[in-house]
């Protein structure tokens, strides 16, 4: 196997930790790290986070390139890529963080979380009588792939009505679907609590706008609806988000993603009352539960087996 | 029916929300605000929340005594009680907004709720890189009726490893359970996250205080455990919570409820930076959900069938 090295590319990750585990799962196999390796003719596999531009462009022998998350955006930021399959990361770890983090929040805001915080701030007993059930509350899910669909399925056990859109018709069970630029209007106006898990492509940069938010028009239970933005900061238009709260066309937020990450320190997002932000943080699984899943692709690929997950490029996830 | 009337006795709530959704389940039957009839022969049924001593001991026809809510202490504390069932409310509203507490408690703590906030105060951008995955995580919920058991298997269905304590022998489905006081130090050595959905009796009260905290030994993953109390203030020993807070024997807690509700605002909880108050506000159920299935069960009893979801009055719960 010495001849059909992995070439590793992880920026700001440890490598070591890296290495370490695909050894782990792939003994015989040698890995090189990025700088080296660039026109290595004996590296079949790219395993990559935001990998430097060209370092992929001059691969005679690759196979596949890894893209270790769920988005693939950050490769795709390279516009010198060779013409061979790319493959996105779907691991159990990874999609259960994701959904964790979903119903984390999505269940703090139907909850008044904020509201009780800043009561017993002020030590104020009061029980907010005007708490819905979740049966009347509809969670609203961009974006369907592994990870909408697992929280949509997480939430739904929890009682939530839940609908879902997306630019490729899906169905998922016990979910109103709704797909495509026809179905989005109906798709906004039906939902209390917004869920964005939607890839960072051409069509979709900057898609959580005003006119976007001006079109979420369910007022009950919560007032005007809460957005919970757990894809990529450039789904969002922050300058919007901010006019939206303070016009009370949305009545909170949390966002994980930011336009420029790491979120500036003089954004006003910080302190805006209605902003829960966390750092990039929904779902970070780690090169210990991700790398067995990689290699049984590589292992797959080698006896001929087609790749799963993998992007498509014309769409661009 | 004119001659089979209810007596409704609701401390605290509005009666005629009561009295309406009563009578839109029965419209037949009569029902009689406390304080009157407290002598009255054609009483048959008392639907109680907190009432007044000595209200139900001089009603020579009453069949059965309702309680509203899944605690029944404060229907006991009525010493003259007379020899009649008395039926607890369980029903699927009041259980799933249990539930969602219970979930939305342990994913804060979690994922880390309390640190991400006070780091967007500090605008601090730091992902907690230690952030366990579920299935690293043990929550282990000390009273396993229909609400530990519901909780349990909603925090199953998250990925977390559960256990679980009750007095009587109780089996449920991927927990681990632990038996009375041969098994409650085994269990307290269990969890990570501990969940608290005990009735208050004569053996509980009491219970959450410094010796039972000691023998929560588990550091991994949160350091000390987090503590989580949806049962009954009466369960709890706030001065020793506090202790075992200040000498880091518990990492956090969240409390709904309290040794004296509403909670003093002088109590050092309100402003403890590890505690996190709600004002008993876990689990209320409207009169809308509530009246069907009290009204249910009064017809069932009318018809001479069994009642369901009686107390063990020598159990006291």
């Amino acid at each position: 196997m010495n001849d059909e090295r992995i070439l590793l590319s992880v920026t700001g990750w440890d490598p070591d930790i890296w290495v370490r585990e695909l050894n782990r799962h792939t003994p015989g196999r040698e890995i090189v790290l990025e700088p080296d390796g660039a026109d290595d003719p004996s590296i079949r596999y790219a395993v990559v986070w935001k990998q430097p531009e060209g370092l992929l462009s001059n691969l005679p022998r690759l196979k596949a390139i890894f893209s270790l998350g769920a988005g693939v955006d950050h490769v795709f930021k390279d516009t010198t890529l060779p013409d061979v399959p790319i493959a996105r990361i779907v691991s159990p770890d990874l999609t259960a963080r994701m959904s964790e983090y979903v119903v984390w929040r999505v269940l703090d805001h139907h909850r008044f979380g904020p509201l009780y915080r800043s009561q017993q701030d002020a030590r104020i007993w009061n029980e907010l009588r005007d708490q819905a059930s979740a049966d009347e509350v509809t969670v609203g899910i961009m974006g369907l792939g592994e990870l909408g669909r697992d929280s949509a399925n997480k939430l739904k056990a929890l009682g939530f009505e839940i609908t879902g859109w997306s630019r490729r018709p899906q169905r998922v069970e016990g979910v109103t679907c709704y797909t495509g630029q026809e179905g989005f209007g109906d798709f906004l106006a039906s939902a209390n609590i917004f869920v964005v898990l939607l890839p960072l492509t051409g069509e979709t940069r900057g898609i959580l706008n005003l006119d976007t938010i001006r079109r979420m028009t369910r007022r009950d239970h919560f007032g005007a609806p809460v957005l919970i933005n757990a894809g990529r900061g450039g789904l969002q238009v922050e300058t919007d988000i901010l006019t939206a709260l303070d016009e009370g066309l949305l009545s909170a937020v949390s966002l994980d993603v930011f336009e420029t990450e790491p979120l500036a320190e003089e954004s006003p997002l910080w302190a805006h009352a209605k902003v829960t932000i966390t750092p990039h943080a929904a779902a970070a699984s780690s090169p210990k539960k991700l790398a067995g899943p990689i290699v049984a692709q590589m292992k797959a690929c080698d006896r001929g087996e087609p790749l799963t997950n993998l992007v498509d490029k014309d769409a661009g996830y």
